[in-house]
């Protein structure tokens, strides 16, 4: 257990060194068009938790991979989870005023801008991820990594999620509708994480690449759940929303479909199913273990 | 002149190829999520003059390249075009109802979809420019084609531009101010298309990227003046939306800076320019000699 504990204790390191990435990932708040800069480095440089940075990261150290070669997939889908949380909050769509404790970014600037900002972090993310490879990196792999984050992204992924979302508020949804809905809208950029950083390592065994991305689907899923269930237990200091934001909204989520605690016993089946998955990595695979592990005991 | 007449000739069947290419790279509208998938298709094949696409073949031809190579860039920068005209008509930004000539995305759907059709069509962009190669087309290329197409597109591109564009409403900008925002905002995708089909085409030689640069700034430029111009000439039907909306709206334009005569004059110099870089080319250049007389003189 000392590896394993050693990770979970690593976190804030691994969250600092993504935070670094980004910083050289953006373009400077000097540079113009300024307003429009400062709203970009704004909605990502903010906190957050880096959830799908650190399983890019840690899937290419379980494949042995150097973490150079990871700085380009890690940056990309931080940008596209920050480019999605910007438009998510516009009025149009949830109408969210707080992100992460602080005003959201079309309160902190103004609609026009975040609506450029998430437009110009979407194409800075594709922009990175096609950037030139570190030396010794494999450029032959651009084109997967690209396909990648745009199949996981959009309409058949993250958007389309995002879609269903707003049309099932206040609409009673089945629990196959809404796990399919979660597996598009935050299930599918963690899965492309665990993917790019597999590609980033080289890796292309079928096998390896279908374990890995069973293991993506079940914590993906797992960390909705926990999401819906933090809505209901946490207060908003902790989360940094308004608490109960979803019940408030009418919108369906896993405790008013299964109940509480079938919620939280499908939390832990996901959970076991995905160290399974990982199990023959052994002991390369402590970090995607403590991974799952904070995923679905996380506070905020 | 035969050959040249007979490129305007053909722009019509140029269109229905590029549409016809749209078609194909579109989610079906019976794929779900449904009215996300219609939202998109809505706004990619209401018609367009599809210059951007035409400039990608008509670049790729002139370095006689076969026509299947260019489908991924072609449809790419036209998938990316919709996308800046879906978010460009939101209530936020410019507020038009009308986009040629039919109600904008968002009058036809809701701002929501549309403000997620806009992002999945920008997703939707890169994952067809990284798509498979044709069988004979060049992989190894994708990471530039990847590349040029988000640095163009960012926020040192189009949205830059554009952020640009909305700070500049009523406020007086000089004519460098104004050509810059240009340079940015329409100016920065034309060179790209330009590029991408040379590089779908597998030129490589600096001089001849450069030449074929120059040319696409000439006529980026050329073909935002007479936008201008044709907003103070024209009547609301030929153009499918409101005469004089920049002027109601007190956006700068090259009328109001330069004057209607000197705006003219300058569209005359750079057209001769952007011919003059083209020249070493000869006779296949052809088709970017046309476009170039067709940019400079369209009615519409």
């Amino acid at each position: 257990m000392a590896e394993a504990a050693s990770f979970i204790e690593r976190l804030p390191e691994y969250r600092a060194r993504v935070h670094a990435m980004l910083e050289r990932a953006l373009p400077p708040a000097s540079q113009p068009p300024r307003r429009l800069h400062e709203a970009m480095r704004y909605a990502v440089l903010n906190g957050g938790k880096r959830i799908r940075a650190i399983l890019v990261i840690a899937t290419g150290e379980a494949l042995r991979t150097d973490a150079g070669h990871l700085e380009r997939p890690a940056c990309a889908v931080e940008l596209i989870h920050a480019y999605s949380l910007v438009h998510d909050d516009l009025p149009s769509m949830d109408d969210d005023d707080l992100r992460r404790g602080a005003p959201a970014c079309h309160r902190a600037f103004d609609e026009a801008t975040a609506l450029l900002a998430g437009d110009a972090l979407q194409t800075l993310a594709f922009e990175i991820l096609a950037g030139d490879p570190a030396p010794g990196g494999a450029a032959a792999g651009t084109g997967e990594m690209v396909r990648t984050l745009a199949h996981a992204s959009g309409s058949r992924g993250m958007a389309g999620g995002q879609a269903v979302d707003l049309e099932s508020t206040g609409r009673v949804l089945t629990f196959e509708q809404l796990e399919s809905m979660h597996l598009h809208k935050t299930g599918a950029l963690i899965r492309a994480s665990v993917r790019l950083g597999a590609l980033g390592a080289g890796a292309r065994d079928p096998e390896l690449l279908d374990r890995l991305d069973e293991y993506a689907r079940c914590i993906g899923l797992a960390f909705q759940i926990r999401d819906d269930v933090l809505d209901v237990e946490s207060d908003t200091e902790r989360l940094g929303k308004r608490q109960g934001a979803d019940a408030a909204r009418n919108k369906p989520t896993y405790p008013a479909i299964l109940g509480l605690e079938a919620s939280r016993a499908h939390t832990r089946a996901l959970h076991e199913r995905a160290l399974e998955k990982i199990q023959p990595l052994g002991r390369d695979a402590g970090p995607l273990r403590e991974l799952a592990g904070f995923i679905v005991s996380r506070m905020s």
